[in-house]
């Protein structure tokens, strides 16, 4: 059966102020009345039932998550610590089999963001179909729409095969976030897609390339699924396993091959303040205004209050946040290093705003 | 004897949100306990004792004027309606005569900043001097360090006197704000100050100047000093007079010349939040920040608070305000366009941000 684990454990200071140690990115309502968790949560359920939908995010965040979604607290895994998407898989991988020898488990980012649900939902029946069938791994590569630097790339070789109208292609290799010549090439090929970061892939394989290429993940994952074994000891464990991600950990590792679904869905991965823009309705002047605000003569900014008035002049190509404590300012180029105001704070002790 | 008018009928719009409708510039503390009105209250009266200064303020301001400064109420004049600083002065006067007919009356704006309060105290006591002794009105002339343009200049002509050290000029002529290229040649050529709207004229030729000049004006100012009329009538009376400046009302019609004394005095007309940057201490990047603040590879601004934090990241030349209730946020190239914030509040009725 299908199964899906949603990796909720991010904890991104780039949309401080907004988002703090205890509400990282997945738990901020940014569009709208849900969390993005949610969001994720119910594009999921449309394909996979809730009662086969496991949530990871970090213990001290289990049981606020299990209160935000309409599953039980069994289902929302507590990770000791933060060990990227390899082990937390890996872990995933062996509680669905202990249910489900068959399992087949989509791996989803509970932050990112999905316009077009039907074309996920379809490209995911066919994933899980094919991972199924074929026991390869297979990612959802984002069809490009402008040369993007800041995303992992897909290349991909020929086409396995055409399924209800969609094309499954081999997997030719992962790439690392390009150089922005190199990206504009990628886009003028056609055989590069955005690493998405969603994985199907037959949980009894993905365990076994575990056991084989990350040994100590898998001895850690089996004592943990096994459960019986107290917080201290299962947070000492989990610490102590390499912090990777599953394509550089274990699809990178694979003979066998890696399948690649291109996909148009209106993806984005919300990575910025400034990512808003793109996603949200905007002004004539390309204006993306949440709460009372008033902008003369402004324009490209993304201006986000909760109450208070925001009055602007003449500004160009800024980010505005206020969150009642606190108040961002900074240039859209700049919204990459919106952490580095989070390690001031770290520094300057002012714990309240963190 | 020696008198001051001190003009504190501003309503200026360009310190929003921090300048307000019952908040104009004159009552904002910008630079540390005082407001501009009480800092230019004790600047003015280490040359002239308190009970011969008198304040023109807007009439629903005065009562709150006179709470602010230590003197009686008597001796702050609300003005039925902003009407410039000619009929202003006339009618201060009028008043002044009625208790003192050789009465000399030096003319504050309320809302500058000066720094350098010695110098200002020397050359005032010659410019009464002066006045006293020619009956001609004498100006304070700012020696410019840069070609500005928002400034009114004063061309000096031949020298008359030198005072205990201080040489006093014949003036040539009022310009207005130059352009740019101007504003350079007037710079280069040393004949050119900046006018502080500093006048000191024995009040009975400036009252015989208003009687001469503005007939109007005077008719009206007669029936004010007499005092005995209702509220109602006065604001009717007054609205009426033409709204006009002693420079070009009063000072411009003079054949029998005016006086200048060029002077250096760390002098500013504070006309914009960029302003401040000029005036008060900044950090090694240029900033101005007041309150709990944290800018980030940020420089050039001007970033004011009231307890909640302001964070920048990469924010280079840009005015941030928060108030409270209200934020700005401006490049500090457009801080003469903050008016225009005011104006979209009244259009929207958001009366309380007014």
């Amino acid at each position: 059966m299908n199964w899906a684990v949603i990796m909720a454990g991010g904890s991104g200071t780039r949309f401080w102020p907004e988002s703090r140690k205890h509400r990282a990115k997945q738990f901020l309502d940014l569009f709208g009345p849900k969390t993005l968790l949610e969001q994720t949560f119910d594009r999921v359920k449309k394909v996979i039932p809730p009662s086969r939908i496991l949530v990871f995010t970090a213990s001290d965040k289990a049981a606020s998550t299990a209160k935000l979604l309409p599953i039980p607290r069994s289902q929302v895994i507590g990770e000791p610590a933060g060990r990227n998407t390899a082990p937390c898989a890996a872990w995933a991988a062996s509680l669905v089999l202990k249910k489900d020898p068959s399992a087949v488990l989509g791996i989803f980012p509970a932050d990112h963001f999905i316009k077009d649900e039907i074309t996920f939902s379809k490209v995911l029946r066919v994933a899980f179909g094919q991972a199924d069938g074929s026991g390869m791994p297979v990612t959802l590569g984002i069809k490009p729409d402008q040369p993007h630097t800041g995303y992992g790339y897909l290349e991909i070789a020929g086409k396995k095969a055409t399924v209800r109208g969609t094309p499954v292609f081999f997997l030719k290799r992962f790439h690392e976030k390009p150089a922005l010549a190199q990206a504009r090439a990628y886009l003028r090929s056609k055989k590069f897609l955005w690493n998405a970061g969603i994985f199907i892939w037959r949980a009894d394989c993905l365990l076994e390339t575990t056991r084989r290429e990350l040994p100590a993940v898998f001895k850690t994952i089996v004592k943990l699924a096994a459960g019986g074994i107290s917080a201290v000891v299962a947070k000492k464990l989990f610490t102590k396993v390499p912090n990777i991600s599953i394509d550089h950990g274990l699809m990178e590792k694979l003979s066998g091959g890696i399948l690649t679904i291109p996909v148009s869905m209106g993806w984005n991965d919300v990575g910025s303040w400034a990512s808003l823009g793109d996603l949200l309705p905007v002004d004539r002047a390309g204006n993306l205004s949440v709460g009372t605000n008033i902008l003369v003569e402004s324009s490209g900014n993304v201006v986000k209050g909760t109450g208070r008035l925001i009055a602007t002049v003449g500004l160009k190509d800024h980010v505005v946040v206020d969150t009642g404590d606190a108040i961002l300012v900074c240039p859209v180029s700049k919204t990459e290093s919106i952490r580095k105001i989070v390690v001031e704070l770290q520094k300057r002790k002012m714990h309240r705003f963190l």
